[in-house]
C-alpha cells in the first residue's frame, strides 16, 4: 500500500525507518504522476535535512572487482562509525535484464548490516530518468541519516558525467596489466575523476600494480591538465585483502578538507543545485514535447527520414516545432 | 544590402561566387527572424549539393602553432588541387574581443588564395548558437565547391564535442615537452580525437617530439579504449618547416578509405544528421522557453535563489514549467 500522506514519509525517513525509506524511494521511482507529485513534496521538505554527508561516485568496468570493493570499503566505513548507503546507476540494467536480481545477491555482507542500505538501479527509463531518480534518492538517504553515500556506475556510458554532477568525489577503479579491451573505461570519465585506484593489487599482482600506478600517473600528467585545487592521485588497493582501502578513504577526506577550506565544496554544491534545476527544466521541456499527440504521430517517421537523408534536419526540426505550437 | 530572394543566394553559391557565399553566411549568422527563415530555405536547397567533401576538425590550445599549421596545411592542399575552406568556432571570441580582428590578419598567405576561403567565428551567441551557425556554414561552403573543410576550435571548451558531431576526422595538435599548464587540452577532447599531431618538431625539438610521440602513444593505449575501426595514431610535424604535413593528410585519407569501405562514414553522417535534428529541436524548445514573458521575469531571481539554497531545484523547475504552461 502506498500512503498519500507526505507526513508519513517525512516522519519515517527522518526517524531513519528503513521500511519507510524504501517506500519513499519506490515513490520516487514510480512513473505515476500522483506519485511523482507526492515525491516532489517529500523531497522538498527533506532537502533542509541534507548537506552534511560525503557523496561519492565510484565507477569501474565489469571485472574490476567493483562489488567487492564497495562491499569491503563500506564495511570499513561502518567500522569507523559511518552509516553507508549504496545506490546504483545503470540505465542498461533493464535491457540486460539480470542486473536487479544480481544486485540483490551482490554485497551480501554489507546489505546484512543495519547501518548500511543498498538500493539497486531504478528499473526502466532513460539515462536522464534514472539519474534524476538517483539524485532524489541520494537526498532522501541523506535525510535518513546516512553520512556516506556511494553512487555506483558501470563506467561504460554517460552516467558518470551525470553522477559527477551530484557527488563531491569521483573514484575510478582500474586494473593493472589488463589489456585495453578489458579496461574499456571511457576517456570522458577521466575528466571527472578525482582519483584512480588500481584494484587487485595483491599476490603476484603487486609489482604489476605498482608499475601500472606509475604508468597511469605519467599518462594523467600528459593528458590531463591539473587543477589548482586538486591533482587526481593514482592509488593501489586490494579490496579482497583490504589493503589500501584506508588510504583511499584518507584521500577522500583530504580532498574534502581542501575543498571546504577553499570554499570550493560550497561553490560546487551550489553549482550542482543550479545544474539540477536546469536538468529538471530540460527534462520537463522534453516531456511536454513527447507528450504532444501530433509529435508522437510524426516523430518516428520523420526521424527515420532524416536518417535516410530524405528529409533535412532543419526541415524536420522546424516541422516538429511547428506541430508543437499548433497542437 | 541583403536580398530576400533565395534564388540569388542559391545560384551564387552553386556558381562559387565568393561574394555571394559571404553574404549567405552573413545571413546564417544574422539573428533576425526573417534572415534565419531565409537562411533555412537556402540551406535546405543546398543540402543535396553536399556530402562529397572531407570535413575536418582541428583543435589545439593557443601557442601550439595552430594558425601556422592550418595555413601551411591548407596551402599544401591547394597545391594538391583541393579547394579549402576554414571556419573558426570560438564562442569566447566576443568576450575576449580581439579575436575577429586577429582572424583577419591571421593566415594571410592562405586567405590571399583564390581557392581558399577563411571565415572567422560568428560573433555573439552561446556555444549552441555558434556551433549551429558553423554547421550550416559548413554545408554552404561545401555546396560552393570547397572539397576540404576545416573547422578550427581553441581546445579549451565544449566546442570540440559539438564540432566532432559535424566532421569526419578530428585532429588534435599538441606540443612536445610543454608543461601541463601550457597544454591545457581538455581530457574529453581525446574522446573525439582521430589523431594527435605533435607540432613544432623541428630543430632542437625533434628528439623531444619523438619522445613525446612515444609517451603519448603509451598514454593513449593506457587511457583510451581502442576502436575496432580506428586506433588514433600519434604523429609529429613541423608546420613551420612543412615536415610531416603530408603524413597527416595521408592519415586522414587512410582513415577515410577505411570508414568508406566499412560503411562507417555513411553511418557516421546519418547519425550526425539525426543528432543535428535533435540539437535543433533542443535549441527550439529552449528558445520557446526563454521567449516566454513570465519566464523572463521570473528566471533571474529564481536561479539566484537556487544558487543560494533558498529555493530547491525541484520547486524552482516546477514553478517555471508551470509558468510556461500558463503564459
Amino acid at each position: 500500500m502506498i500512503s498519500d500522506d507526505p507526513q508519513y514519509y517525512l516522519k519515517g525517513v527522518l526517524e531513519q525507518n528503513r521500511r519507510i525509506l524504501s517506500k519513499t524511494i519506490t515513490l520516487i521511482e514510480s512513473s505515476l504522476p500522483a506519485h511523482q507529485k507526492l515525491a516532489r513534496v517529500i523531497i522538498d521538505h527533506l532537502l533542509p535535512h541534507t548537506g552534511k554527508a560525503v557523496r561519492l561516485g565510484i565507477t569501474g568496468v565489469p571485472g574490476v572487482g567493483k562489488s567487492t570493493f564497495i562491499e569491503n570499503f563500506g564495511i570499513r566505513l561502518l567500522q569507523k562509525g559511518h552509516r553507508v548507503a549504496v545506490l546504483a546507476v545503470d540505465p542498461s540494467s533493464t535491457l540486460s535484464g539480470g542486473s536487479v536480481l544480481a544486485d540483490k545477491t551482490r554485497m551480501e555482507k554489507l546489505s546484512a548490516r543495519k547501518r548500511a542500505f543498498i538500493r539497486p538501479s531504478p528499473s526502466g527509463g532513460t539515462l536522464g530518468g534514472v539519474t534524476r531518480k538517483t539524485r532524489e534518492t541520494l537526498f532522501v538517504c541523506e535525510a535518513a541519516g546516512f553520512d556516506v553515500l556511494i553512487i555506483e556506475t558501470v563506467g561504460v556510458g554517460q552516467s558518470e558525467i551525470a553522477v559527477a554532477s551530484m557527488v563531491d568525489f569521483f573514484l575510478v577503479l582500474m586494473l593493472a596489466g589488463a589489456g585495453d579491451e578489458l579496461q574499456g573505461i571511457k576517456k570522458g570519465i577521466l575528466e571527472v575523476a578525482d582519483a584512480l585506484a588500481i584494484n587487485k593489487a595483491d599476490g603476484d599482482n603487486i609489482e604489476k600494480a605498482k608499475k601500472a600506478k606509475s604508468d597511469y600517473e605519467a599518462a594523467l600528467n600528459l593528458l590531463c591538465p591539473p587543477s589548482y585545487v586538486w591533482k587526481p592521485p593514482v592509488l593501489t588497493c586490494s579490496a579482497l585483502e583490504m589493503t589500501g582501502i584506508d588510504d583511499i578513504w584518507e584521500t577522500i577526506l583530504t580532498h574534502r578538507k581542501k575543498l571546504i577550506t577553499t570554499g570550493e565544496l560550497e561553490i560546487k554544491r551550489k553549482k550542482q543545485a543550479v545544474d539540477w534545476m536546469w536538468s529538471l527544466l530540460d527534462e520537463g521541456l522534453k516531456e511536454r514535447f513527447y507528450r504532444n499527440n501530433e509529435i508522437q504521430k510524426r516523430l518516428p517517421k520523420i526521424t527515420k527520414d532524416v536518417g535516410k537523408g530524405i528529409t533535412s534536419p532543419t526541415i524536420a526540426a522546424n516541422e516538429l516545432l511547428f506541430l508543437l505550437d499548433d497542437g
